[in-house]
């Protein structure tokens, strides 16, 4: 049976590059990097390569790269460093009802700690209206936090207005972006936009899972949420990760251009809804103008977990909402105001480079057939 | 030229097993743990069978064991997680003056939140005295944090006597061991010894760097020091690093008979020391009873870093201190009330079960050497 792999929001294969790069750290150039001889400084330098590679992508300085474990530990990092940086200058933290749950999470437990909190909901694109955050924003305000893109429908918030609302409003607010589902599918350039902070994740972009960053605009200063060591510039201590920050340096690098990788997944992605849209009882979730990397629809009247083990069983794999809401009724999906009968019928499909027609051909094929067998099933 | 590697306390070469693990879930079995699909499931069972691995060689259950990015994550975790929970039970720590960075400065960074610490320093064999713990702990007392192995000189700390003492003196306590020096190299037991919270890191044991695990015993609550999609029983959020686990868990499997090893290294250690010791104006700073994995000596008038660089264009790779520790004169010597002249010159060799007498040779060949060509050249 053949792999259709369609949940690469979740997580994806590691490309060739990264996994070589990985073995070379793991067996070869296995020094600490902290360590003062040969071995160390070999280890440091493809640190240092990877580094750069990140800032280079992001159009950010090599030292504005803090390496983490992942996407959740830059965002705890992000939130409470700033959060607990800023105290005395306010305490309102402004973000949204669909963010990932390890900034929501980060974020009640700023509640807990005093801070307030305001949540803006998404219109029934999945997408944030700028005049809310508007609304939301005042000169208490000290952290706004916002994703690129939604993890689970696709939709693109208007990061780009927030610098700019944060400025007018005089808000003494940093600025953070989760932009995992964004880095390497869309020209991310967090300085551009007056993006003080934003988070990275490694294994989405084909490098290995436990690596991440959080990028740290130069004028930002956060406080470190890890005692250790020193390392990370004394933000993030604990023995660097070699194998993988160089695997996902290496991930990096063998992206291919955004642009054109872009007009491919819009092809794809386009390809897939028009068929999905031929079969009746299939809508769509995720707004047009969404990134193209991912598709949410809802087949109405079969459970997603339900579908999702049909697919399976077809060597086809998807995702029901995120997988990090394991179980839980889509929280992004009730923001945006779906049905009920909508909601648990969701099905995320989410591409990389890897995927081809033939994928979402075989996809269509599933739904269709798990549409009429699950359905007589009832 | 032959590299020599005796600085396997600052980091190992990942062994074939564990490295081969790695690669199979990073291009093969490559799911998110977290995704409700086979693919998921697959990569959900290897990082099941790494913490059952882990869970059997501490004569653990699998769920006292909460996988971290790494020995500093988990110190962290376990400090600030412990204090925390019991903050209405009483304020003071007790640690020692010779731990890890990671844990003094977690114990700092407590002591700015209002809690108190007290430092217990070692005696001239770097090996706290249990009466002195004895006096520290009193009934305000919410956590005792200890080393198992002290990472610089290979100490090994009274962790057994802790308990008891805890009880006696009838302190609401948690006893944190941070046994990342002895874990796969003595028979470490936590349950045993009465120890709530113990932290064991991959990368001193041949698994790869950016792993390591946090034992939570039964018995003991803490809070959450990372906030997200509830992943590890929602101790540690974050997907969860299945390749970098299951290879923690192919390391912990591949480690030969403890007992065995020991004696080995023992074999190694002594037959290093007699020939270092065979050389005028070499002394040794690591105790007689120390974990022989471990030899700290002082080529008394060679900086160490000299004698570093030395003996790294020789291929030997050895540390001066700890690799934590970088450019700072170390805080176990001292504490251990050594001459700064020796403190200067100190070197640490660390063995592993890669490592031969022809290795020792070398190394005794090396500083020798060393001593000639750089003694003459001041």
């Amino acid at each position: 049976m053949n792999t259709v792999y369609l949940d690469n929001s979740a997580t994806t294969q590691v490309c060739r590059p990264a996994a070589d790069k990985v073995m070379e750290l793991m067996v070869e150039k296995y020094g600490n990097p902290s360590s003062l001889h040969t071995m160390g400084y070999e280890a440091e330098r493809e640190v240092a390569a990877a580094r750069e590679a990140v800032a280079n992508i992001l159009g950010a300085k090599p030292r504005e790269i803090t390496f983490t474990s992942g996407g959740t530990e830059a965002n705890n990092l992000a939130l409470l460093g700033a959060a607990h940086a800023r105290r005395r200058m306010g305490s309102r933290i402004v973000t949204t009802s669909i963010e990932h749950p390890s900034v929501l999470a980060a974020v009640q437990q700023l509640e807990k700690q005093g801070f307030e909190a305001v949540y803006i909901h998404p219109g029934a694109d999945g997408t944030v209206d700028p005049e809310q955050l508007d609304r939301a924003v005042n000169t208490d305000t000290i952290l706004v936090s916002m994703m690129w893109v939604n993890n689970e429908v696709g939709s693109i918030q208007p990061v780009d207005q927030v610098k700019r609302i944060i400025k007018r409003k005089k808000a003494p607010a940093l600025f953070h972006v989760d932009a995992v589902q964004a880095f390497g599918k869309l020209p991310v350039k967090p300085a551009k936009l007056g993006i003080d902070l934003m988070t990275v994740s490694g294994h989405k972009i084909h490098a290995p899972k436990g690596t991440g960053a959080l990028y740290v605009g130069e004028g930002a200063r956060i406080l470190p949420h890890t005692f250790g060591g020193g390392q990370e510039s004394g933000l993030r201590p604990g023995t660097e990760a070699a194998p993988l920050i160089a695997g996902l340096g290496a991930a990096v690098k063998a992206l291919p251009d955004t642009m054109e990788q872009l007009q491919q997944m819009k092809e794809l992605r386009d390809y897939t809804r028009e068929r999905l849209l031929g079969l009746p009882g299939v809508e769509i979730n995720s707004p047009e103008g969404g990134l193209p990397y991912l598709l949410n629809f809802s087949a109405t009247g079969i459970r997603s977990e339900t579908m999702l083990h049909h697919l399976a069983s077809k060597g086809i794999f998807v995702s029901s909402g995120s997988a990090c809401a394991k179980g839980k009724l889509s929280h992004v999906l009730e923001s945006m105001g779906l049905s009920p009968d909508r909601i648990i019928s969701a099905i995320r499909v989410s591409f990389s480079r890897m995927n081809t027609r033939e994928d979402a051909d075989a996809l269509v094929r599933g739904v269709s057939e798990g549409m009429e067998v699950l359905a007589r099933a009832k």
